[in-house]
C-alpha cells in the first residue's frame, strides 16, 4: 500500500498549484503557501486560480499565508515560488523554527539566481543547512495543459537515487510519467537556460524565418548550452533529455510560452522596455540573458547565440543582423567540446 | 581562390533542384539528371518546379534525362532521389560505365531501404564498387524555405574528414551553415528514424494532446533512436545534433511535413489506406515504420513508441489507447541504455 505523505508545497502560482493537484489526487496531504494573502484567499474560496481557472482544487488541499502553520511536521517540501524569490522563501522558512532537519526539498523553480548565479537547488541548499536530500523536478511542463490532465514526462534527478525514485512515485499518475536522473545541476542549467533561447525563436518567428531556421537555432542553442553546463560539471547527456531539449522544444514552439511571446515583440521591432511593458506575467529569459552571458564569461565557453540575443536585448543591435553574423561565423565540427 | 567542381545531382526533385541551385549560385558546374522526363523538360524549359515554383533555377544548371550524360567527366555526386530508388538509380549508373572511379558521392536522400534495411550511403557503396569517399548531407531542410534563402544549418557526415570538409566547402553560403561530423550512420539513421515520430506526432495534433505531450514524445523518441543507433555502431551524440533532433523538430512541428500530416490523419479515426490515398506526394514514414520493427526486432532494443505506431498503422489499434499504454509503462532513470 502507498504510504500518504504530508507535503508543503510553497508558492500557489500556476505551477505550483497544479503539482499540488497531482500530488492530492495521488492521496498526499498537501498544504499550499502562498506569500500573496489575496492569491491565497482566492485559492481557498474559489478552489482554483485566476491565471489559469481551468485547475479545479480538491477540498483536501489546505492554503495559507502563515509560513510556519505551512512546514509545521511536514518533511517533504516542494519549492515552487519564481526563482528570484527562492532565497526569500526559504529564509524566511528558517525563522519559522519549523524546517524539520532533514526534510526533502523538491525544487521545481526554474532560473539562475542573480549576482550568484547560484541554480536553485543550490540557493535553497544554502540557506538550510539541515535540508535532507534534494530533488530537482523539471521538464516540458506548461501548468495549462497538466492542469487538464494532457500527457507529460518529467525528470526526477537528485545525487540520492533513492530521492528521485521517490519523487517518482509522489507524481507518477495516468497522465503525468516521471523519469529518475542522477545530475541536478544539468536539469537545473537545462531548465534555465532553455529561456534565452525561447526569447530567440520569438526574434526569428517575428522576422518570419520559419521552420529550419529554428530548429537550427534549437539544435545549436542545445550544443552551446551543454557545453557550459559540461564545464561547470553537469553531465552532457542531461541536455539531451527531458529537462534539456524536451523543454527547450515546448518553450521555443509553444504559444504559452512568455519568454518566445516577449522575444516576438522584440522581434518586430519594440525595445526591451516597451516589450516588458507589454507583459502581464514575469519572463525569466532576460535575466537568465545576464546570468548565462555572465557564466560564460566566468567558464570561458563560446555562447554565440546567447551573446547574440544580449546584444538585442541590452543593445539595441538590429535581429537581422544578430542573424546575419551568427550565419557567417567560422563553421566547425558539429559536435566540438561535446565529448561523449 | 575557389575551386570550380562539376557536379553530377541525381533527382531533380524539390530537395535535389534545391541543393542544385546552391551549387550553382557558388559557381559550381551543376548539370542535373531527371528520372522523369516531362519533370526534366519542365525544369529545363521553366527553369522551375511546379512543387517548388518559388524555385529559381540560373541559367548555368543543365537538366538532363539521360544518365551518361549527366555523369560524363564528373568526379563529385550528389544523390537525392527519393530513397527506395537510390539502389535502381546507381545500378543505372553503373551501366553508363561513366561513372569515375574514385567520384566523391554526397547522399542527401533519407530513408532505409526496405528489407535490407540498409541506410542510403551502403546503398550505394554496395552498388558502386569503386566509389570514393561518401558523405551524408542532412539536417532540418524543408526545400520550401531553404529555396527562398531562409537560414539553415546542415551536417556533412563522413568516415573521410577531407571529404566532410570539402563537402562543407561546397554547400556554405550567406543562408546555409553547414558542419562537419563523422558518423555518417548516425546522420542516416536520424533522417530516416525521424519520419516515425513525426507520424506520432501528428496522430497527437489530431487528438489535441497539447505541447507537453509532443515534447515528451520527441525527447523519448530520441532516446530509443538512439539507443538503436547505438546498437548498429553509430555515435549517440549525433542524435542530439542537426541531423537527429534538430531534424526531428522541423519533421515533427512543421506544416510542411508530410508524415506529420499522414499522422494527424490517422489520429482524425482514417485507416492506413484511406488516408494515403489523399496524400498527393509519399510518406516515407510507413516503411520506415516497417524497417525500425524489423531493427529493433533483430537488435533486440525496446523501442515502445515505434512499435505502438506500428499497431495503429498496421492493426487499427486506437490511437488513445495506444498513448495510454504507453503512459502507463513502468518508468525507470531517463538515460538508461544511453552511455556518454
Amino acid at each position: 500500500m502507498k504510504q500518504i505523505e504530508k507535503i508543503a508545497v510553497l508558492g500557489g502560482g500556476t505551477w505550483g498549484a497544479t503539482l499540488a493537484v497531482v500530488l492530492a489526487k495521488n492521496g498526499h496531504d498537501v498544504m499550499i503557501w502562498e506569500y500573496n494573502p489575496d492569491v491565497a484567499r482566492f485559492l481557498q474560496e474559489k478552489r482554483s486560480l485566476a491565471t489559469l481557472p481551468q485547475l479545479v482544487l480538491p477540498a483536501s488541499i489546505r492554503i495559507t499565508d502563515t509560513m510556519a502553520d505551512a512546514l509545521a511536521g511536514r518533511s517533504i517540501i516542494l519549492s515552487v515560488t519564481p526563482s528570484q524569490t527562492v532565497r526569500a522563501t526559504f529564509e524566511k522558512a528558517a525563522t519559522t523554527n519549523k524546517l524539520e532537519p532533514g526534510a526533502m526539498v523538491i525544487s521545481a523553480s526554474k532560473g539562475i539566481e542573480h549576482e550568484t548565479c547560484l541554480t536553485m537547488d543550490r540557493v535553497i541548499k544554502s540557506v538550510y543547512a539541515q535540508v535532507g536530500p534534494v530533488v530537482v523536478l523539471s521538464g516540458p511542463s506548461h501548468a495549462e495543459e497538466v492542469a487538464v490532465g494532457k500527457p507529460a514526462g518529467l525528470l526526477a534527478a537528485s545525487e540520492i537515487i533513492a530521492a528521485a525514485v521517490k519523487t517518482q512515485s509522489l507524481f507518477s499518475c495516468d497522465t503525468l510519467r516521471v523519469y529518475t536522473g542522477d545530475d541536478p545541476l544539468g536539469a537545473e542549467l537545462g531548465g534555465a537556460l532553455k529561456n534565452v533561447y525561447a526569447l530567440a525563436c520569438g526574434v526569428v518567428d517575428a522576422l518570419d524565418y520559419g521552420d529550419n531556421t529554428k530548429a537550427a537555432l534549437i539544435s545549436r542553442g542545445l550544443m552551446e548550452m551543454t557545453r557550459l553546463g559540461k564545464k561547470l560539471g553537469a553531465k552532457a547527456v542531461t541536455f539531451f533529455g527531458l529537462s534539456g531539449l524536451g523543454d527547450m522544444i515546448v518553450t521555443c514552439g509553444s504559444k504559452h510560452s512568455r519568454n518566445r511571446l516577449l522575444g516576438e515583440k522584440i522581434g518586430h521591432g519594440k525595445t526591451l522596455e516597451q516589450a516588458l511593458t507589454e507583459m502581464t506575467q514575469v519572463a525569466e529569459g532576460v535575466a537568465t540573458t545576464r546570468s548565462a552571458l555572465q557564466l560564460a564569461s566566468r567558464e570561458q565557453v563560446p555562447m554565440p547565440i546567447v551573446e547574440e540575443m544580449a546584444h538585442v536585448l541590452f543593445n539595441n543591435k538590429n535581429p537581422r543582423q544578430s542573424i546575419h553574423d551568427l550565419m557567417s561565423r567560422q563553421t566547425g565540427p558539429e559536435m566540438e567540446g561535446i565529448t561523449i
